[in-house]
């Protein structure tokens, strides 16, 4: 049986389910694809880091026991022991994918697991942000978007600590950015309609398995003859990243705080530094508190007058400077915060099952939750984006969190709150773009998230890597930012930066002037340059107190600039093409087998090769080239493709351009920033 | 529907199964108790420590569709969706206890879950030896004999170091004797007939659900009104210890090693402190080699010349000194041993797939496995012991391991491995125990197994508790074998003791001297005495180089020996009754709920109650008593019931005994051995 529209093709015979020539599902009769099965999880969260644990009471192994075919579709009907218990629907739609919607006839049943053939040698890619590995191959992956952890392995003495003292530890899959969609080397993409727990398996060597606390919308398949194809239909479909305004091409970043006072005392410091500025990011210009974890934000959406007096004009000031100011916000209201009253007698907080408003416990302090579902205060709080950060002036913000909604909690619209709970990323997404959008400053105001789920390609118009540890730890680390972008890159998010330095400083985890500037290195290679303070600003290496490290971070701001005509162009691909600005190499070089394996490499554009040095005390590196001919952008040496170990003194990031790029002259232009 | 047979009843309902009226089963036809399965594990072993990951690929919830009744039996239709898939039969049987038996129709059906009623407030005790909880209620069990793990508690940095440097670090449930066997509060007994893997889970409220990786033979149900009765009717079943031979009475056995000369130079330090020998235990008599793990044995099953050479005639010296002499020796054969191409070219080792030996890596050297199935291999192995430990004059051994079989190995008799792992311990005891019994020799040799299962009742003259760590954790170190003991009594053995000082020193746990003391006072109170060096000798404190230790010693041995009548009261209550040696105190006081949470205090027989000092520079333990009147060893004070704080320095472990025991005089004798 078989039916085709366009050039596509969706075959079936007792073994097989082809799609494009892709066996989709294999051995059918004997080895069930399908699934069903009632579950009943335990689900626990500790600031955001949640423990679950499933008890499967049933599960069925589904055969096709019959089937309906119609013009564009197939319908399974899948049995039991002859008996029918759901319905697969297979339907070729009218641009060309396929889409599978599974029917039961019982609502009981709360778990799927769907098989997809495998082969031995197939990559993985994407499932959003994924910090360990960027080939999933070989392991599986519980999405569900949380905390990520700190250390993020088992193996470590950083993690140990941290689920033995602070239950906050991570593993490999724990991320703020998971999601169901994924594109195999196979050449088709995968995307499943859902905001369901998920846990895909790519362990086994002949399927993988999907698992879902819900039955799916539907699971989208598409097909292409090239993953830039894939991506572009990938995004097509889930939205792109629009190219950053141009303002943040204009220099650095600052992460500082402390007040008006203060961070015109550290502008100057990084203007004696000639360091170029973009913009002061001053998270704590709504307030701060003091917490165990460190020096905390009070999480009260308007200027704090102590800190901060009079900032709308402060701000203006500081613009005509040519700096712009970011701030900072999340989606909850602390208990003890000035708005909380308010929105708590407006009923605009989730609640608890007694009526009550539910408070979580963010470490420390306690908060409400803007329930989202309910449109007053999704509106209240949008508003409040728009009149306390845009009408002041903020020409960005943080938009952090999204990760923490209970699953134990009760909302406005009656929805449950385990099938929302992935999705509350896109729902702040949404509100902070909303704000940007009514006021009419798409072009000029930029949000960037941690948390994401599926949408957040065309609702969040930067991601940043969330709270890596200050050190070298490939789990958690600097490393770590580079698999996350080429992750989220395949899940068609474009757009993505990190702490320059990293954040978190626990567990005898200080940050280094080494770190900082390895990290500032890399991002100058990235579509946005900006640095964090951390969470122990105090105990741990800033750059504005380091005159060394200043005269590094102002040339490699400096090469930042000059590369912005690049970044334009990189940006418009994203924005147009679905290609990530940091980008696999296998996206130019699919045929290389080797690139497959790259983790710690992207290419910026097609045209510039980074590979980080993320090691310590490392000066060279050991890196790949596809073949091409590549110019090493310090030394000016042409190399080919192959494996290459290329010194790489702290200051001399190993970078290399294509000596057949249109930028080429520019690219020369870089040497000269950094060395002279 | 009810079955009677003498004072027995079984009664079914739509609503519940009850017997002796215990609910076993409730709401059985909208909450199924029988979940059939399909599963395929993944299961690895390093160095006897197992990861074990399975994927149920199909499990059905069944409830009954009909049923058959005869004069003892009963028997339901089990079914899913109205078609059968399996029968429960229950039946009365002769002496009262209720079996039931599953039977499927289907081969592939591996998995079987049953769960019986549980109230709120029940308790649940047994499963073999368990060293962190007693109480198992609010955790489950996975039961798969294996190395117990370093340190046995994820939070700890010494598991931390034992899994991350060595795959090591076991956890709350990892034991080398685990037994698909408890006692619960409800006054009944529950006893799977099966050597499957089995995860028997108490977190549920309402329900236990009893996992077994196989259908067991039968389930059997015991009631009784009393723990006591309880133990006898389980023992009846699965067999008791009999009481240890008199000379394991007369003192202490030291474990010392290094040759005959070394071990005559450590029995004349004994001997000048005045610590009274009944024999020394040598484990390295048959040679030693050095591995990363510490001093290793050679695992060649003949005295080693270099070290004892005509250890016949010197053990028969010995022996005319008073002083017996005990080995070592366990199932398995070192690849460099002079024994093993004897062994292989018989065939007596378990092979690979391929027909090779299958070797396994007990930590820097290899070995064959003694095939147990094969009728001329277990017949070779214990004439072995017969002729090169028995007739060399051994008084007894270690008979180490038990836990290692693979379950990818090749059996003789083709039997699973999966369903004989759990099973080689009883294999390996009666091992020990026929060639002991063929020698006519039962009343005067022992041997002692950390290994355990369902038979090890019968089979095993002793349990030791295991390769603690040497210092204080609770999980691993001196505490944690006083719920070893509690659990493996209330599973019906009966006699059981340990490492004095523990064994395993690594990851920087090096044993004190106090430690040893506290370990030392406890012993004095269980019902064999016995030191060891542990892996690093040098390294760690030896009582034999510290006179006041030494001193200590040597007035506890005396209260060992005084004690001498009253333990052979105590082995024939165990011996005769199935009441064990360490009593967990509501075996005497059943209707005091207190007691009922106590895991680190017990009863030695009716009378004396020990509550040891597990913390460091400790010097008082708070302990309760139940109601009667107690007499504090030391002190001569009378306690009533309640909770205490007891002044308890190094030296002066709390015990007391009833003041209304047959025992008194004697009790009183033992304040002078210790404070004189």
């Amino acid at each position: 049986m078989e039916i085709r529209h366009k050039t596509h093709i969706l075959k079936i015979t007792d073994q097989k389910i082809t799609y494009d020539d892709r066996c989709l599902m294999s051995g059918i009769d004997q080895t069930p694809f399908c699934y069903l099965g009632h579950g009943d999880a335990d689900i626990t969260m500790y600031r955001g880091n949640f423990d679950i644990v499933d008890d499967v009471i049933e599960r069925l192994p589904l055969t096709p026991i019959d089937h309906e075919m119609h013009e564009t579709t197939l319908t399974l009907i899948m049995g039991y022991q002859g008996a029918p218990y759901a319905t697969c629907m297979f339907e070729l739609s009218q641009n060309g994918d396929l889409s599978l919607r599974v029917e039961t006839t019982d609502a009981r049943w709360n778990r799927l697991w769907l098989r997809l053939d495998a082969e031995p040698d197939e990559h993985v890619f994407g499932c959003g942000e994924q910090l360990s590995y960027f080939d999933l191959r070989g392991h599986h992956f519980p999405l569900w978007t949380s905390e990520p952890g700190v250390g993020r392995n088992k193996t470590t003495l950083t993690t140990f600590y941290a689920d033995s003292r602070d239950h906050a530890g991570g593993d490999w899959w724990t991320t703020n950015y998971p999601e169901p969609t994924f594109i195999s080397s196979k050449r088709y993409l995968c995307h499943a309609d859902t905001f369901v727990y998920a846990d895909f398996d790519f362990r086994p060597k002949g399927y993988h398995e999907l698992q879902f606390w819900g039955i799916p919308k539907r699971i989208i398949f598409r097909t292409a003859t090239s993953y830039q194809e894939l991506l572009r239909k990938l995004t097509d479909m889930l939205g792109r990243q629009q190219p950053l305004p141009s303002w943040t091409s204009e220099g650095f970043i600052a992460g500082v705080q402390g007040g008006s006072e203060r961070v015109d005392e550290l502008i100057s410091r990084f203007r004696r530094a000639q360091v170029p500025l973009a913009g002061v990011w001053c998270q704590d210009w709504e307030g701060v508190r003091i917490t165990d974890f460190g020096k905390r934000l009070f999480w009260n959406w308007s200027a704090n007058d102590q800190l901060y007096p009079e900032l709308k004009s402060k701000i203006a000031a500081w613009r005509r400077e040519g700096i712009r100011f970011l701030g900072y916000i999340n989606p909850y209201i602390a208990a003890d915060a000035s708005q909380f009253p308010q929105a708590e007698q407006s009923g605009f907080f989730a609640r608890r099952k007694d009526g009550t408003t539910y408070l979580v416990d963010f470490g420390g302090f306690d908060c409400g939750v803007i329930d989202f579902t309910n449109p007053a205060a999704y509106d209240w709080f949008k508003n409040l984006i728009k009149t306390n950060l845009i009408d002041v002036g903020l020409s960005g913000w943080m938009a952090d969190f999204g990760e923490y909604l209970p699953t134990d909690v009760v909302l406005f619209d009656g929805s449950n709150p385990l099938e929302r709970h992935n999705e509350w990323p896109a729902l702040w997404a949404r509100c902070n773009r909303d704000a940007i959008h009514e006021a009419g400053r798409e072009r000029e105001i930029i949000f960037f998230m941690r948390a994401g789920t599926s949408g957040t390609q065309g609702l969040c118009p930067l991601l940043w890597a969330g709270d890596q540890s200050v050190n070298w730890s490939l789990d958690d680390g600097l490393a770590s930012v580079i698999p996350a972008a080429l992750s989220a890159g395949m899940t068609g998010c474009g757009l993505t930066h990190s702490d320059i330095g990293g954040y978190t400083s626990r567990y005898g985890n200080i940050r280094t002037r080494e770190l900082f500037m390895r990290w500032a290195e890399m991002a100058a290679f990235t579509p946005f340059m900006r640095s964090h303070e951390g969470n122990r600003p105090d105990t741990n290496f800033q750059v504005y107190d380091d005159p060394d490290a200043l005269n590094h971070l102002a040339r490699y701001v400096h090469v930042f600039r000059l590369l912005a005509s690049y970044r334009t162009h990189v940006m418009s691909e994203a924005a147009e093409l679905g290609l990530p600005a940091q980008r696999a190499l296998f996206l130019h070089y699919e045929d290389d087998e080797i690139t497959y394996s790259l983790k710690y490499e992207y290419l910026l554009g097609q045209d510039l090769l980074i590979a980080p040095v993320y090691e310590q005390a490392q000066t060279t590196r050991r890196l790949y080239l596809p073949e091409d001919t590549w110019v090493h952008l310090w030394s000016g040496a042409r190399y080919g493709g192959g494996w290459h170990s290329i010194e790489a003194p702290l200051g001399q990031i190993p970078v290399f351009f294509r000596a057949s790029s249109p930028f080429v002259e520019l690219f020369d232009g870089l040497k000269s920033a950094v060395l002279d």
